[in-house]
């Protein structure tokens, strides 16, 4: 984990050694890749882009890319964090979740028009509300819009969140090292874990995709009631809905675009049934959850809902965002990565649940994905206005599947598939 | 005009002399006099910020002291002039006038919810779109939207647009400084124009708009039926139409909130009969539209209509916006500027309207603003998508009025008052 100095001086050429920052063909080549194959913009589509302060470089490039795909309109989206710091601080309390009745109703609008979505993800100012009263903090749940779970079950936009490295990104992820070096560092490895480093990254990415679809299908073709997740500070059953179907990371429009929501994206995953969730369980890396970085985090479920929630920082508001509504303290989503993946050998939080979980087996509190299920099952599954992914997997977490009848069959053991 | 190196070692306090950014102490305090003055901000207000990238430090500065004035929300766009470059670069040609709805919507409902508008101007990369081709250029307006005019005739926000200096833009208005002591001298500028180098800029403030208003009302009381402007190449006849009525910058929404709708403001202005404006002129100052910059200007009315336009540099994207509709080629806005003011004496072009056109008397092309006529000349008055202020005037240049009956009344003569 982190304290790699020694190769800070060998940089591979794509990346400036002098300021860290990758050189403009390596922004292009990634910006191409975000656009033609993550995202997949087709001609006349309106692009939107939500970025952070620090992501410019890389936006403009998408931008551009975009354009030079036969994009109608890009529309980027800046959040500041900042900002959001001095809401929390200074607003009057009634007013924290308040959202402009227009972020809402420009989400809505991108899916009536069939937009193309990118965000660029990565904390670009780790730790910023960490002192904040977690209280008054989790009443404000922007970037997030409840309008986004509509738009992504109603399948009519094509999108992708991708990360996009920053200075203090950089420096929480490497703080042993120089401030160059880091950001050397997380280009790098952002570069890797996306298969930009392989001459022809989208075959790559079919490949992977391929196994990942394989596996699905298999876990799909188990029909398992649940699974069992067992491991150090772990006793968690995760209850499945009949039609629970697994799929991995590509997706179809309902216009047939076929796109990647996340790039990366190692994992497997289907609804649970909210209802069946019970036993304890040890988040096995932080995450960040709306700019505030959670770790340690340890809950118990009884009958789908998580009873209780405390965390060695920030728990407090993670058990703010599950008291949001119904839903906030029961599951919407359970995901599988074993240990062929790129980021897992890498050791290394991010800080961005975009790469953590797909480091590692998760579950997420709050909506679900529809088209994980049958029509059958869309009454049954989890509805709420947060997602909030958390990883509990490791190799020395196994993971069992549950028949109906009682069976126990071995799913993952040391982060390799036994299916 | 600029070279003013000698003095570029003596900068004053507030600004620091190693990187030319002003000190967090000055930003705070011109973020004070922007939400708490220009803008007006009342508690309970939501705030809309309209921002450019390398303008990050005073927009939070601003947030911030919205939020501890009160603001629901504060609600930040930031627009990229390279993402516009792209566009006209890429993009079809018949998708280039096209703004996605929720721009507009966005921006009535501003006007619905009663919103501050603070706008940080300045050219943040200054010739950024000069070698595009300008029929091309000219098809796309944004970040101007038609909605803001409809926005602003309602007088539903208290709003305002101040300068915000950035590297680039300090750094053309200075080419012969150093980097960091342009920065320094046009942070040292802008500051001396927007009078935050009184001890109280408020007073500074109210005691000039108090002198305007005293100037505007006299105007007023001549009730002359048109402007004569002379001076080298400039001979122009402009009408004014019977209720037409000289406010300066100090507005008031419908609620009674007042505010400064731009800041600085030196100017007189009221709404010009767009039938009857006849003769030639030639710009005073370069100006900025759409981010081109436009030099040299000539243009020759004939029965209010801009018959020919012309120019050393950008007269083709010009001449392109003053075809975007029936009203783009008439008259809107004319406005005198006296040789008191703060911006005239420094002899610098900035290429910001806001700043130049506070340092000259002034014509805009396009959309008038109703405020300054009664209902009887609603219909009267010029209307168009657009609204382009182009600099006229100069100590040079004589301003006199004509009355009804033919006489002709001196009112500005080597840039003072002669009423």
């Amino acid at each position: 984990m982190q304290g790699q100095e020694s190769q800070s001086a060998e940089l591979p050429g794509p990346v400036c050694a002098r300021t860290g920052e990758a050189d403009g063909e390596t922004v292009a080549r990634f910006a191409e890749l975000i656009v033609r194959f993550a995202a997949n913009v087709q001609p006349g589509q309106i692009v939107a882009i939500s970025t952070e302060p620090g992501k410019l470089e890389l936006t403009r490039a998408v931008a551009e890319r975009a354009y030079q795909a036969g994009a109608k309109f890009v529309d980027v989206l800046q959040f500041d964090l900042h900002v959001k710091r001095s809401r929390i601080l200074h607003a009057a309390e009634d007013t924290l979740d308040y959202v402009p009745p227009w972020y809402g109703e420009r989400m809505l609008a991108l899916g009536e028009h069939r937009a193309a979505r990118v965000a660029l993800t990565g904390p670009s100012m780790p730790g910023l509300l960490s002192d904040l009263d977690p209280v008054r903090a989790g009443r404000d749940q922007l970037p997030f819009l409840r309008e986004s779970a509509q738009v992504v079950n109603a399948r009519t936009t094509n999108w992708t969140a991708v990360p996009c490295p920053t200075q203090p990104w950089a420096q929480f992820v490497y703080p042993d090292l120089e401030p160059d070096a880091a950001l050397a560092r997380l280009w790098e490895n952002v570069l890797h874990i996306c298969r930009l480093d392989e001459d022809d990254p989208v075959a790559a990415w079919q490949a992977r995709q391929d196994t990942l679809a394989g596996v699905a299908e298999r876990l799909t073709g188990h029909r398992f009631d649940g699974l069992h997740f067992e491991g150090p500070g772990t006793d968690l059953r995760v209850g499945l809905l009949p039609s629970s179907r697994w799929i991995s990371a590509r997706f179809e429009t309902v216009d047939g675009i076929v796109h990647m929501p996340n790039l990366p994206s190692e994992e497997v995953f289907t609804t649970p049934d909210p209802r069946r969730v019970d036993g304890f369980v040890r988040s096995t890396k932080p995450l960040v959850a709306g700019g505030t970085i959670i770790r340690g985090l340890r809950a118990r479920f009884e009958g789908g809902r998580a009873v209780s929630i405390e965390a060695d920082a920030g728990g407090e508001l993670l058990a703010q965002y599950a008291r949001r509504d119904a839903g906030a303290c029961r599951l919407g989503e359970v995901a599988l990565v074993d240990g062929e993946g790129r980021i897992g050998p890498l050791e290394t939080v991010f800080y961005d649940t975009l790469i953590d979980e797909n480091a590692a087996s998760h579950v997420a509190l709050g909506s679900a994905y529809e088209f994980t299920v049958e029509e059958q099952d869309f009454d049954a599954i989890n509805r709420s206005q947060i997602h909030i992914d958390f990883m509990i997997g490791a190799p020395e977490v196994d993971v069992t599947g549950l028949t109906a009848n009682g069976e126990r069959v071995p799913v993952l053991r040391d982060g390799a598939w036994q299916i």
